[in-house]
């Protein structure tokens, strides 16, 4: 860390992988090289195990052309270094990777919603200054959803694993089994390794070792939120296959973590309102996969978003840690 | 009424109920306690009236719920007792029990919500300071579309009285019947209490009688919005059962009110200004109710909410009665 | 020119007429008569070889409707001259005329759109304030959404020409056509003419001509915007029917004049990143057809406006040409 550390201020190749790696730990609102490097290792693991090396291609990828996007827009150093215009391009490579089938489109839609995903947090920045908010992943959930809705509109890109439309209908409980133990533990694992769109038991575990080595408080966060989830969602009678893929609880995860570290000065009463977000986040997830059930596209982080938006502006009611700033630049190397 | 506020001050029972009388009165944005009874009262009658007694139960339950969640985050001590926190709530709590089957979770998620809508308001308060304009029942609209969206997910809450989903398609005017004068005054009261969510008639004139006791001017624009939204819905040709049943009558109801009392200085100028607001509130309704017909959700009070913010919004072109504050405080008892 | 501009400070119909082809010529962001009478030609004629009358006659009642509405409402006297109060009613009115059925109530529609888009882009107005943002044609899509939606729920009012409703399912590329050489000049010619709703040469020639003499630049990045936009989608696979009617093309030619010309100081910067954005356009454009599909309406302007903003926003990385002023009164005769 220290050679990483002195090479970062003369070393340009040096210098452009620590802001990439960053950029890949502000998905879980981390600013940290070595928490990227272990997400990294995460969506590379779950790559090679799912047989899907463009995932892994597609999220470097993105993330590079990203910081090359920022730089070529003279963005704020500061915010550039922080990672805080790489995440969203992250997120989108992977998204599009996972969603589209292989071709060269794809990878000229990569290329396209990477550049765009910039301009896009660069106005929702903007639009938020006002209330003091940050940005979280809304840039990501706006480019992701127009370009994969777009697709349907499109004979050069489509859709390999996208939903399939139908207007919203009662729920058929075909599957409500009792959840047991072991659907529990898969539950837990995949609400968090589902942050960067996978089932993956070791991917969970390494983006727990990388939050734990940014920030003790944000891995026990995301491992509370992990657990809070499967429960409410058990407890709501969600179908069992949901929640033991993971598709309920990535979003609370999220909230836990911005919840509870990165905004609030942590006490018992901050604990209590982190758990009732966490647990409304659940309600916000599935009611998002309802409303885009005509539109047969996913859910992605919105629930997360639009709950720790309307959690995060009461702030003056709780003690807050810092007035005004994104909550990005917390943490740090 | 001087016993009640002489022992508002010393009682906390009396205090509290206070609190909560005038959560109720806000719903048609009243600051007034026995406005508030009132309109317990016809709430109590219609759910008597219904056989459905868990409608006024679950009501009282989330507007105490919703009083204790905001003293618990500590809000402003003015808007708490101006009722501010408790009419999203009050709604809530009528909707979730009006559109979802009895039940242990039902209970369990009526009080999720009364806590989760105190929030939304905090949330909606900052959202709205930029441009000074009143949250009206945008928080009670969001957390009810968000929790009866989510009970398509979960086998543990089944919607008893949802509408089901479709796509948009053209109207079929099978009931174009010339509505006759019966009609017409069945659609007239049935307006007004369908801001409860119900269509009764003498829980009609509960609600206006206690318009009357806090605002002889806000029961003389519920009445004429009411006349005037049932007499533009037949013009356009709606379907009549929709007209006679009050539901293309309660958003233009409240927009009458919203405009003609509460914030502007009344003159003939204003009158026409809110006549035209109230008038394309039905168009609004028409619009919001075809638009959620994939999604299986009723329009519940959001064309009130959007067409209200739209006419207030070019306020400095007509007299303003106040420059910027919430429009909940006015009135009084 | 110098006739009109001397009568038109001391006749009053030559002021009004003034007032009323400047609101055409906003619809492409000009302030300029001559260019609004071109315009209005453009109108004119493709309502004639369309054998439908009723759509410039419509335009027309409606620009009239609003100059007199934002007079009534005391609006700002030099936005008023400036043709701000006029667009969004010009394009309510083409775009009723253009999907619904003629008859009695439509014209009432026409009317009661008209007079209620001066109080939508009164509001847009104060909304977008906090971040200097431009109105551009929002006020207009809003209402007529709102509007045709509602049709669907009157039967004084049936759409002729809307889509018909349903959820979103995969593309099939029944007519992916090798785009010849005609077909991308019918594309070009009807991207720029969809502005005004209509499919015609001619039409598109006169708008060019009316952009020329206003500004040679806005007629250079419509004339390019509408060749990048027919390239774009046709590169994706679109289908050849939508690219030949320009139905992809037209909010692409809007967001190529805004973000070329009338904000930001032309340089090769701002054209590649005023390109992106009119690519992105397309994509948009693709995105708002599908999300609209289930509820059975036209995209209109949306996605212009939607990416116009986004791309607006991140003003301060780019040289500006202005500060914070909105785009319309740029130019001017």
């Amino acid at each position: 860390m220290n050679w990483w550390k002195n090479h970062r201020g003369s070393s340009t190749p040096v210098w452009f992988a620590d802001v990439c790696l960053r950029g890949i730990a502000q998905v879980m609102l981390q600013n940290n090289p070595l928490t990227g490097a272990l997400f990294l290792a995460a969506i590379a693991w779950a790559s090679f195990a799912s047989d899907a090396y463009r995932l892994a291609i597609a999220a470097i990828l993105a993330v590079i052309v990203a910081t090359l996007t920022a730089q070529w827009l003279r963005v704020d150093p500061d915010e550039l270094e922080s990672g805080l215009y790489g995440y969203n391009a992250t997120l989108v490579g992977l998204t599009l990777a996972t969603f589209l089938a292989p071709g060269a489109l794809l990878w000229f839609y990569v290329v396209f919603g990477a550049i765009v995903s910039v301009i896009a947090t660069l106005a929702t920045f903007n639009v938020l200054k006002p209330w003091g908010l940050p940005a979280l992943t809304s840039p990501f959930v706006l480019v992701a959803w127009l370009m994969l809705l777009a697709t349907y509109g499109f004979a050069g890109l489509s859709g390999e694993s996208l939903p399939s439309g139908a207007v919203v209908g009662a729920y058929q409980a075909y599957h409500n089994d009792p959840l047991d133990i072991f659907g529990f533990i898969q539950g837990f694992f995949k609400s968090i390794s589902q942050v960067f769109l996978k089932a993956d038991g070791i991917a969970a575990v390494l983006l727990v070792a990388g939050l734990l080595v940014s920030s003790p408080a944000a891995a026990a966060f995301a491992v509370g939120g992990a657990i809070l989830a499967v429960a409410t969602a058990h407890l709501l009678g969600a179908e069992s296959q949901l929640i033991t893929g993971g598709l309920l609880g990535f979003s609370p995860v999220l909230t836990a973590i911005t919840l509870g570290t990165v905004f609030y000065k942590p006490s018992p009463r901050v604990a209590a309102y982190a758990a009732l977000g966490t647990a409304f986040t659940v309600v916000a997830q599935a009611a998002t996969n309802m409303a885009l059930t005509p539109l047969a596209i996913p859910a992605l982080t919105a629930p997360f978003v639009l709950v720790s938006w309307m959690f995060l502006l009461p702030r003056p009611c709780l003690e807050t840690t810092r007035p005004a700033k994104t909550p990005h630049e917390e943490g740090g190397a």
